[in-house]
């Protein structure tokens, strides 16, 4: 079986668009329509080659699991590669390897995706498969026990004893002090260790069904094959009775958080501030395009970019920093900065200059020539990303599980173009601002004790 | 109508217990008894005066509301107070008044609780009326309208435009990273203009029964006699089928934390610092009682306890220094230390010297002098206690709606007096440590602009 991957750090999907004036020159074009049953189906079509991406993706995520059941639409993606009663555990991963597709799956705040790439033919067998473990997935005590002991290996390996992970995750549960978004998608562990066999099976009924996922197929398919093809597999699945989606959100933000973290493990030291900002689907006025040509100003470019160029090639006071924005779900998400110390500087000095760099932006704005570098830059790698079949299929699937539509993922370019110097400068104000954050610092030094033997495990 | 109390700040009952070796020389003894629908009734007899207390205690709180639905304990407590069929509109408060008693109402994380004071020969009245709006009471649009904007109002008042209780709200959400008690008990503001006649039915029907209650009956009667009237009033009414209460507990915690806050309200800038501790219903090996000791032993006695004498009147770096315990609730509490600067000092300078004392006492744990006072002291004070009825009453309603027993309750002094300096030091080095923490600065400056447009409400 194939590792899953579990998503975190930024999501890069915002990048890869395509402009609607570009139509004439890209293979690709989205088409959707949906089945009776209220499964959203969207045909990406793709003559390149004769391969097809098939992915589905389920309006569910960590953000929407059950207060104490964090983790479940991890561990839930999990099981869903067990077995069915028609294919037995295992049989999924094998029998794509063995038709010489590769698959995988992953979990993320507001959705949870599965997707394979075969060659064109392989579509139908890909779909049976998918349509079979989404109607008819055996969940019981053995399953649970054994994958639960996997997930938390995998807490063990790739959270626990990663100090950057840790430091996240402590970064997080700061920014956020409502939105479940504050959570970890894998769940703490103890969490993980308290998911349930009952706890699974109302997961699946309540979330599984065919009117809360949204079908994408991207290749060398026309959209009348995909409606054929989707109205026999899944279009005979009875749609299920949903849970409904309870989105806690942001109080006003009030006060400036710091997160200070050591660990023996850590190499290099580590200074990020987090800001709360809108996501693409929870801005107002197009904010979030503004905020995407900000991040790209603010150190796109790397070293050549305004942050780089003052604080690791003039100053030499970082060996590297970067800014980054998260805007990728349906409440609000992120902005970034961060930077590790050059040899003789402190965590203290990276964060003085990047507030120092940040205080002159705010004051000033862009420049002419940073801001239509930006654009120029983004809308290019957007254009560069058509290329790649499975990015314009994530690109569609996870925008629409966010809420957003074709037309709006389709006009990307077209909003980062219309951006102003003036709107980069007012959202930069609007919400790079001390009581929206939380700066963190992650150095070398002693590990914290476990905890006492007489506090909660 | 009386104004409704929400409690904050610390709890006190824990100083408030009675010596089993004392039982001769007090009016109070606590009785209990379970009436057949699973109503649980504590009874106190205090023949000193013909008055009584009349309580009744909910196992809810604001930790147990649903997710987005915060603060519904706290406003479900304030329709209580509005009408049955029976009993209309303010007529409640308005015959608790014309007889001659008080009575007031307040909600915390673990519990919600109803009580009167009045002459004996009314507490058939006030069961009357407690029973009759714990099984009719009229849950409609125009009623819960009204009191959301109350409640609006109240928090406007007490929260929104009081710095301290802000930066009580963002201390405690740094700190509970899972746990609930991270969400102020009023609820923020979004989720009470939230709040609907559906939610509150529902939280009434789901929590509201006798089965999840407990009497309290101090004063001037029988146990006899409570009995039958508690049969009477109480035991007509059905048990309810009640929600299963969910708490995530804290995970390890592993980085140090900050919040620093401004606002030009503040006259005093303050430093505060909390950790994450058992409580006594968490915690194991009675360290509990060890905490309660090294709070009275820091600052217990004011400017002569070792944080004010060293900090206060020796160094003279702050005006006030204390730390309090709080260990009231079914999970992991805390224990905190504040001070506010002396003329010319700064909050660096009392986080400074609060550090360098508590080193010094994790180092050599307390004097033999200051652990025997600490002890007499806790003793005594809880001994003057027993002359307070209420009080007596709070005492073991709240310990018993937290999981103690009344035998366990009624073991404080001699807990208290069973605690050694080893213990002492040991819950002090095991949590008053820095990743268990959260540091807090509240000062006057500028306060955060509103939410900028395109953000969410």
């Amino acid at each position: 079986m194939v590792a899953r991957k579990l998503l975190g750090g930024l999501a890069l999907a915002a990048a890869l668009a395509l402009s609607p004036a570009m139509a004439d020159d890209t293979p690709f074009k989205a088409h959707e329509f949906t089945l009776a049953n209220g499964m959203q189906v969207v045909v990406i079509p793709d003559h390149r080659a004769p391969v097809v991406t098939h992915q589905v993706w389920f309006k569910t995520g960590s953000a929407d699991d059950p207060r104490d059941v964090g983790g479940i639409a991890h561990f839930f993606e999990h099981l869903m590669f067990r077995g069915t009663p028609k294919h037995p555990d295992g049989e999924f991963d094998e029998i794509v390897k063995m038709n010489g597709g590769v698959n995988n799956a992953n979990t993320y705040f507001d959705r949870t995706v599965y997707y394979e790439r075969v060659a064109k033919d392989r579509l139908p067998m890909m779909m049976e498969l998918d349509a079979d473990r989404m109607a008819n997935l055996i969940i019981d005590d053995k399953v649970v026990t054994s994958e639960r002991q996997v997930i938390l290996e995998e807490r063990n390996s790739r959270t626990d004893n990663e100090p950057s992970a840790l430091f996240w995750e402590q970064m997080s549960a700061a920014l956020f002090q409502a939105s479940t978004y504050g959570s970890p998608v894998i769940g703490w562990r103890r969490e993980i260790e308290g998911l349930t066999t009952e706890e699974a099976r109302t997961f699946y009924n309540a979330n599984y069904g065919p009117n809360n996922a949204i079908l994408v197929v991207a290749g060398d398919v026309t959209v009348d094959e995909v409606k054929k093809l989707a109205e026999q597999y899944y279009g005979v699945l009875p749609a299920r009775t949903l849970i409904p989606r309870i989105r806690p959100l942001e109080p006003p933000p009030r006060a400036a958080r710091r997160v200070a973290m050591k660990d023996p493990k850590v190499g290099v030291p580590n200074f990020m501030r987090l800001y709360l900002a809108p996501s693409y689907t929870s801005d107002k006025n197009d904010e979030a395009y503004a905020l995407e040509v900000l991040a790209y100003i603010l150190s796109g470019a790397g070293d050549s970019s305004r942050l780089g160029l003052a604080i690791v090639k003039r100053d030499g006071i970082a060996t590297s920093v970067g800014a980054f924005y998260d805007g990728g779900g349906i409440d609000d998400r992120m902005f970034g900065l961060y930077g590790s110390p050059a040899a003789g500087k402190t965590l203290a000095d990276v964060e003085g200059a990047l507030d120092t760099e940040l205080a002159k932006f705010l004051a000033e704005g862009p420049t002419a020539d940073e801001l239509s570098r930006a654009k120029t830059v983004l809308v290019a790698n957007a254009i560069y990303a058509r290329d790649d079949q499975e990015s314009m299929a994530n690109y569609y699937g996870e925008g629409l599980t966010y809420g957003q539509s074709i037309a709006e993922l389709e006009a990307w370019p077209d909003k980062i173009q219309a951006v102003t110097a003036e709107q980069v400068k007012a959202v930069a104000n609007a919400y790079l601002r001390p009581e929206r954050s939380v700066s963190g610092t992650l150095e070398p030094g002693e590990a914290p004790a476990a905890t006492p033997a007489g506090g909660q495990p």
